[in-house]
Parts: structure tokens; C-alpha cells; sequence
């Protein structure tokens, strides 16, 4: 069976470590600052907490690195050479990165968004895989189809562009809800009346391109319509901006259709 | 049983004629200029199509205009006075359009998007009616319970705050995945790989609020990775705005988390 440690104990490990042990893998040891968050992990799995990196065994064939971005570096220098693969589950971060202090290295990157609470289907979480080797990448191609969806092989320069990609589709969609809930709460109408729409919105996608889904004022130009927005906007600078430069985006995307 | 005319043929016409009918309603007549997309409708309800507005009978209780923003004026000139309610289908357009014309009338919203050939369920839309007189709304709430799921009185004023929520949360957010269809295409990455990302986007919603869910590089003031993102959207101007514009948003609205 194969053996696996964590480091992290934050939205991606909450989620990572028990599709792992769901997979048919063993969760030997879990490292992290928080305490709190680490004695939930390793009552949920199983592990062990550990609280220094020179305690990572050597039974583990793999280390699973989920940490934020800019601590993926020092946490890669920091956990002792051995003959397990280190990997980390970042979507902007180089391989080379870990590659400076691993030889046995790779990428495992679900491509989801992950919040504590709220589960999450790995069935349907594609995860774009990169070893430093063929053996490696074999090696997490065979744990992804254990745990998830369909997987992609993907080097260091590509994911980067699908992690910009999915920052579009995923944080600045939510973004624009959060815009649209900051003027509901203006009138006192509550957010909850958006949820079809939301829900619909997202669905669509399995049905056709963005580009031809694409309704609305800015769609049609209708300049009058836009017009009356602004003048709503007057108060909110920011969303007023927000709202000329997505509508000139439309306008722009469909002035040939 | 309560009779009623269709005025056009576009997208909400085509879904709500048949949502009218299952609500036990007779759809007597349909009249568009778009005598393709007219025939189709007349097919499926039953109804008489009509080339001129004068043919509209007496005998309907209420008449749904479903067309353009920018026509509805013209069109609720055009419709001869009668017993008949009408109404408009618009969250945009004030009810003093039809007033002007018409003493009897009322406005029912469905705040939904609606595309040809995508089905929607009709008990998940919230409509939001408003009537000349509360006879009006009365008759519009029944007709609403009949078909539809939640029904909000809303005056005109609330109901174009809301429908500029609903363009933030519909057309905005579309067109965030539009820029991420767009980056994809450029690295020949199948668009589909975002849809799983994009379906748990919106499904969040329905647990905690858009404020709370906000994650990525510019919640967490990552200005190591927006610039990366920056000089990843070096040849392509728009998104870059877009980007920046978005990003100071996020960073500002989460600036005392």
C-alpha cells in the first residue's frame, strides 16, 4: 500500500487527504503549523502529527506539499532529501522550483475550488499531473485515476495558463456575484433570488460556448440600457468601472456577430 | 379558463408560452414578425399566429409582451386598447411604459436566463410581478403560482436594481468564462477542463455567501502571482484591463479580512 505524508492542513489537504485514503492509500503523517486544523486531518485519516520535517519518514513513497503559493519553496527546502517523490498541488507554481531540492519530483494539481465544509465530487476533478521523470508522472497518473476524474498531463508552462484561466472562471465570477450581492443588500432584497440565475448561468456552459451564450446589454450594444446602468452606478465608482470595462469587453467580443 | 396573447417570439416567448400552457392556461394568439420561430410556437401551444396587432381579441384576459427593451414602447402603442391586462416581461423597463397606454397593466419578470433549446425549471424561477392596481397584482401572482417558483412584488424602480444584479451575476460572469474560453483556446486546452471548476463556483453560493467564497491570488493580495498573471496577459490588453480592474476589487473588498 502506498504511504503518503502530508504538509498543510488547509482547504486542499482538508479535501486531498481523505480522496487519498478513499483511493486505497495509507496517510502516514501530517505536518502542519495550525494545530487545530492538523488534529482534525489526523483523526480523519488516521496519521500522525508531526511537528518538525526531519521527522518525515522514509516509508513514505510520496510527499504532498498543500500550502499556499509563496510558502511552497521554503517548505520544499526544508523537508530532508529522501527517497520519496515530493510533489506539490499548486496551479501557478514551476516545477523547478521543487526540482532545486528534489531530484524525485512532480506536480499534482486538481483543478478545483476547495472550502472547508463544503464536499467536493473527485470524480469529476480533473487533475493535470507533471513528474520529473516518465516513471514519475506514471506514478501520479496511476493515484489520480485512484482518486479522481480525468487527468491531464500538463508541464509547468501550460498549467500556469489554465491556473490565469481558472482565476477568470472561478474567482472573478465570484467576484461579479459579490458585486451583484453588495447591490441587492443596497435595496434590501436578499441574494438568494440570484441562485437560479447563478445555477443556470453556470450550466449552460455543458451546452455551448460561452461566446454564443453571451446575453445582455452589452451583447446587443444597446447603448440606452447601459446607459441607465451607469447612472445607477453613480454612487460606486468601482462598480461602475468594473461594469465599463466587462461591457466593453462584450461589445467588443460580439461586434461581428 | 384565462386566455392570453403572446406579443413576439424570442427566447423568453418560446419558454414562457409553454410554461403558460402546463399552468393550464390557453394561449389563443402569437403574434412576431419572425414567422419561422412564430410557426414553431403556434405548433406548440395551439395558438393562432397574427400578422397585425389589431387582430388581438377581445376574449384574452392578458397579453405578454415578449420582445426587446428598446421595442416595447412601440409595441404597447400599437396594441389596441382593450379589456385585456397587459403586461411586459422586462426587468429593465419602467411600468409607466405601459401605462402611458394602457390603464390595465403589469409587468411580470421572470428573472432567469433563457436560451432556444435549453430547457428551464419554471418552479426554480423567481418572478417578479407588478401591477397598475392590486386587482393586477393579484391576478399576476396567481398566474406566477401557477407556473413558477417564488414570486417577489417588486415596484419598477427595485426591479432594475435587480435585473443590474442579475447582468453582474449572468452576463458579467459569463463573460469571465468567455476570457478563460479565450486563454484556453490560445494554449489549445479544451475548454471543457473548467466546467467542474465552474459548476462548483456556482453551487457555493447556495452555502455561504459570494464575500465569504472570494479565493485566489488577489483575496489573498498575492502580488507575486497578479504580476506573473500580468506578464502572462502581456499580448492581450483587454483581459489585462479586466484583470486589474477586478483584482483592485477583490484586494480592496478584502482588505480588512
Amino acid at each position: 500500500m502506498l504511504k503518503a505524508a502530508i504538509i498543510g492542513s488547509g482547504n486542499v489537504a482538508e479535501h486531498l487527504a481523505p480522496a487519498l485514503k478513499k483511493g486505497g492509500y495509507k496517510i502516514t503523517q501530517v505536518y502542519t503549523r495550525n494545530r487545530n486544523s492538523g488534529k482534525e486531518l489526523t483523526k480523519k485519516t488516521g496519521a500522525v502529527l508531526i511537528h518538525s520535517f526531519e521527522e518525515i519518514s522514509n516509508e513514505n513513497q510520496i510527499v504532498f506539499i498543500c500550502v499556499s503559493d509563496h510558502s511552497i519553496a521554503e517548505v520544499a527546502s526544508n523537508i530532508p532529501i529522501g527517497n520519496y517523490i515530493v510533489v506539490h498541488t499548486s496551479g501557478s507554481t514551476h516545477l523547478d522550483i521543487l526540482k532545486q531540492y528534489h531530484k524525485k519530483c512532480g506536480v499534482f494539481y486538481p483543478l478545483q475550488t476547495f472550502t472547508k465544509g463544503i464536499k467536493t465530487d473527485w470524480k469529476k476533478i480533473p487533475i493535470c499531473i507533471e513528474g520529473s521523470n516518465k516513471a514519475i508522472t506514471d506514478k501520479l497518473e496511476e493515484i489520480a485515476e485512484n482518486i479522481g476524474g480525468p487527468i491531464y498531463k500538463i508541464n509547468s508552462k501550460k498549467r500556469q495558463q489554465i491556473h490565469l484561466a481558472a482565476v477568470f472562471a472561478n474567482n472573478f465570477s465570484n467576484a461579479c456575484y459579490n458585486m451583484a450581492a453588495t447591490l441587492l443588500m443596497k435595496n434590501k432584497v436578499d441574494f438568494k433570488i440570484l441562485l437560479p440565475l447563478i445555477d443556470q448561468t453556470a450550466l449552460k456552459t455543458h451546452f455551448s460556448t460561452p461566446q454564443q451564450l453571451q446575453t445582455g446589454p452589452a451583447r446587443r450594444n444597446d447603448q440606452k440600457v447601459i446607459k441607465e446602468h451607469l447612472t445607477l452606478l453613480n454612487e460606486d465608482k468601482e462598480l461602475a468601472n468594473v461594469y465599463k470595462q466587462i461591457s466593453k469587453y462584450i461589445v467588443h467580443h460580439h461586434s461581428n456577430d
